[in-house]
């Protein structure tokens, strides 16, 4: 099947881009000593998460118990679970997980972890955890301080845990080049710090666990890290194009669209909203357009509405009604999620059709 | 079953809340001589388009024709579909349903209407038509002129299309009260100047559709509209209460969501990231803030990462992992396409869970 006989909108994913994406991530991580534990937030796809493991990961990373399970279904059977899952319902859960897969869940309290430890005792069972520790962004994580410390210390002697070690996630080194390279001095002091206070207290850390996308190729200068869980690499966006990790032509999810309107001078209105593409403002610089239109930098997506993107269109542009766009969204992760299916490209070519899975699995 | 029982994050629909919306407004329409033609987009379940044809809709709205497919099948069997829609796919489609519900199309270009008429002449059905005039939000509509005119003189003579009138969407006119007192004014000369072009060439317009829910209770102060198609006043939403149209006690979906981290010095981490609650940002003031934490105005909804809302809380707060919250989001469309499902509650007891039907119908 060609592309032109998709009906628009459709996401498409050029296979031999993301191809590339998971090979070169995959060499870094192996030229640098580093485990790579792909967050699989970004496409929700078992295929795609059988084919990071099939370059080198020994398991995966999601944030929701339902994305756990749908993969652990697929046969991805190591997963860790970078959220601080709370409540009966989801530890007896997990503890369920744990009996067909191998399964680790990052946390920051010790209420998460005794819940945890219960279930996997009533179970028989062992659940694995890492601590996380907070060195900038203050979303999740501990304070690199003493009582932090003596909360590890209890968490540790927990029953029917694993302790693997500890999470970071240094979601607040973005930015471009430059403003990375003033901010992993002042990370590595952090880190530094953190690691005498466990070095004091005896607790060992045979993993350290950290890595984003857009920092993910500098993740060798991280002191200490062993480990990273960058999730947009596989496809690329114009979020990390504008950090300067990736350029478009490492970006292998567009969105084919169609333009539908072009009564309104000046403007062409293509149908993808944000149902379609997500609202999500770009993470850096002005902060404005939804999108970039392939091969068409003349063409601004500068609003959405549900259903129509709005393009500011040069005065006298050759576009018409019925023809196709393609769009490379801000922020990848939230555009996948709205769609139940995506399609597998090479060139024009449609190669499959997969089912995001583990869409909608929200507890 | 008990909100306590449910697993979170969870969409909550207070069936009395939205009961009283839906009344309120079939009332209004009643009064002021309106068709309601409510937009599903907002809710997407079949369940509560029923409902809103018992109020006194004579058929409903969408934006997507696979929307419309679903609706037909659930016996909603009258259906505008308000978009432009583009390609012999969607045509033949548009022409298959025609055979088993009553379905019109808005569009503004001569090829969507002649493709349509095409498909309508080869299945042997009728598809009804309405024009789409631009009246300030420049997304779809022809011009006010004279050479819009002419299209529309083109398209009334195309076959196996019943001209039924004219769309308008008066998206532009928002805001506050005191914005839209303003507004409603320079609405109406465009739209006497519109009414005069179409009279002059002696184009009938039996139906001349507008409205928004920000404006929807002013919508008889708008000249010649005939119908309106209000789709958020169903839940309301922060938008909504910002736009002085619905109060939070009017807003009928909460998202039910769990404190999963406290670690970090005043903030509170919640389980509804922009995966739950959608990313879009305030349409009015300050753009602030991405929901609204019931009975908890000190709470600032200030960031939202996928999976996590970043509450900023008060220094001292009685506020621990676990508790749970509930959340207005800023714009309920969007946050309700996000889940496959939604829970119909009555206090704090569940009484129904619905599926979100027609989400994720993209094509």
């Amino acid at each position: 099947m060609n592309i032109q006989d998709l009906d628009t909108p459709a996401i498409l994913i050029d296979f031999d881009t993301m191809d590339r994406n998971l090979r070169r991530m995959a060499t870094y991580c192996a030229a640098h000593n580093l485990t790579l534990r792909p967050h699989t937030k970004t496409h929700k796809i078992p295929e795609i998460a059988r084919l990071q493991m099939q370059y080198g990961a020994p398991g995966i990373t999601v944030a929701k118990l339902g994305e756990a399970e749908v993969m652990a279904d697929a046969g991805v059977n190591d997963v860790l679970i970078v959220y601080p899952l709370w409540g009966e319902m989801k530890w007896k859960r997990v503890a369920e997980l744990a009996k067909r897969a191998n399964v680790s869940v990052a946390m920051d309290s010790f209420h998460v972890a005794e819940g945890l430890s219960q279930a996997a005792k009533a179970a028989g069972v062992e659940i694995g955890i890492r601590l996380e520790f907070d060195t900038g962004l203050r979303r999740c994580g501990l304070t690199l301080d003493a009582k932090s410390i003596g909360i590890a210390k209890k968490i540790i002697e927990l029953p029917g845990l694993r302790w693997e070690g500890i999470s970071l996630y240094p979601g607040h080194v973005m930015g471009n080049r430059e403003i990375r390279e003033l901010d992993i001095p002042l990370e590595n002091a952090k880190l530094d710090r953190l690691y005498g206070l466990l070095d004091s207290a005896g607790i060992p850390c045979p993993v350290v666990s950290g890595g984003n996308t857009p920092a993910a190729f500098e993740s060798h200068r991280f002191h200490g890290v062993t480990e990273i869980r960058p999730g947009t690499y596989v496809f690329n966006d114009r979020n990390t194009v504008d950090a300067e990790s990736a350029s478009y032509a490492d970006c292998a999810v567009t969105v084919l669209t169609t333009v539908v309107s072009t009564s309104v001078p000046r403007r062409a209105i293509i149908d993808a909203g944000s149902k379609t593409l997500s609202a999500d403002a770009l993470l850096s610089g002005d902060r404005k357009y939804f999108g970039y239109v392939q091969g068409h930098p003349e063409f601004k997506l500068e609003d959405l509405s549900e259903e129509h993107g709005h393009l500011i269109i040069p005065e006298s542009p050759a576009i018409k009604v019925g023809n196709r766009l393609r769009v490379i969204p801000n922020h990848v992760c939230p555009c996948i999620n709205l769609h139940d299916r995506v399609f597998v490209v090479e060139g024009d070519q449609v190669l499959n059709e997969w089912k995001v899975a583990a869409r909608g699995k929200v507890t």
